[in-house]
């Protein structure tokens, strides 16, 4: 996977990043689904978001997705847009589609806003007074909310039956913001379970030591 | 439109919500889509969720959507269903349809979050010392966030140029989130002007007037 541009598919994301967000960085997720069906692309980085930037990505985050004309953000539509040209990872039948696609915004906007609730505390506002007093509802919301996607779970091997779709990779890249082991995802096993079986697929494993291998021999801020 | 099951397309949703959350229930956004593309359609409500609600809807919350053998979940989801199959709302020119997807999972994934975590606060934890601590600075980075949606909006009249999709439907029903009128989003001239066009489509109209009518001369948690 070369740092330069010379895939069809280039994506973008940041050269620098701090050490707790190491391996939560969100062109995991598309790098993950670009793995997931052995496609050829290649990674650009920025430093200090430049200004034009963010005509690519509105709110200057990454990941941002080039591939020739079409330019994208938001791991969701990347990751579905990846998933529509490959049924291993978004089934074609109608129905098994749209529930595939459905889980994905689950994941994205019933699950991650109370998963980033409670990690955001931690990670974004140490030392906030309002943080430590919100830190015990935060938290059993978060769990209640696990509850929940455990319940429906029960003995699926994935979200919708015996097929991996983009609905569990965006679930189990939620999933792995409290961690890849223990927290509040472990206090459901049927959960942790679920999670420990997305972060043993291989493409996940390279998609994260690439992501990883980004942030070292690198000064802050330098773009390759 | 009928309050029972008789159309090919049948929403469920609560019978009786608090004052400060009619006009912004979730359904809200899936009856807009189905008026926009003129569908015919039918409301069912729920009062307080049995237990068999959670294998139609995972968190037991609102709306859930069935279309003969299909059933949805997710406004995101349901309104990207909807759009799927009316190209008044989902552009069928592959660039087109793909970005308009990803203005629907930033509504969802990049704008609402700040916007919930907002509102929230008053709505949900009025009383909370953390949450009066917490007001300042959540408004901050809602105002912040609203900024970059400007930003990009530019003199455009919907975000991607003339043509009202999805997208547009999710990010006015967000931004709807903080009020019609006035508040956070009228801090930005030009995103309260697309927040005004979004409002003053009949399709909204119609469904705002639809979801409201709901609530009247029933006692709470009665389900039709």
């Amino acid at each position: 996977m070369p740092l330069v541009e010379e895939a069809p598919i280039v994506i973008t994301t940041f050269g620098w990043v701090p050490p707790f967000a190491r391996g939560q960085v969100r062109d995991l997720r598309v790098r993950w689904a670009l793995e997931e069906t052995g496609s050829d692309y290649c990674v650009r980085t920025v430093g200090p978001v430049p200004p034009e930037y963010f005509r690519e990505q509105p709110f200057g985050q990454v990941p941002a997705y080039r591939e020739g004309d079409l330019q994208l953000f938001e791991s969701g539509a990347i990751v579905q847009h990846i998933g529509e040209k490959d049924e291993r990872l978004l089934p074609r039948e109608p129905a098994a589609r749209a529930r595939a696609i459905q889980w994905t915004y689950a994941a994205l906007n019933s699950v991650e806003p109370y998963v980033m609730g409670y990690a955001a505390l931690g990670a974004f506002y140490p030392n906030e007074e309002w943080a430590k007093l919100r830190k015990p509802s935060a938290r059993e919301e978060l769990t209640r909310r696990l509850a929940r996607v455990a319940d429906w779970l029960g003995d699926r091997e994935w979200l919708e039956g015996d097929r991996f779709t983009i609905g569990d990779l965006m679930m189990i890249a939620v999933l792995r913001i409290t961690g890849d082991e223990g927290g509040p995802v472990a206090e459901h096993p049927t959960l942790d379970a679920y999670r420990a079986r997305g972060i043993a697929r291989p493409a996940l494993t390279r998609a994260l030591a690439d992501q990883l291998a980004l942030y070292t021999d690198k000064p802050k801020g330098e773009a390759a």
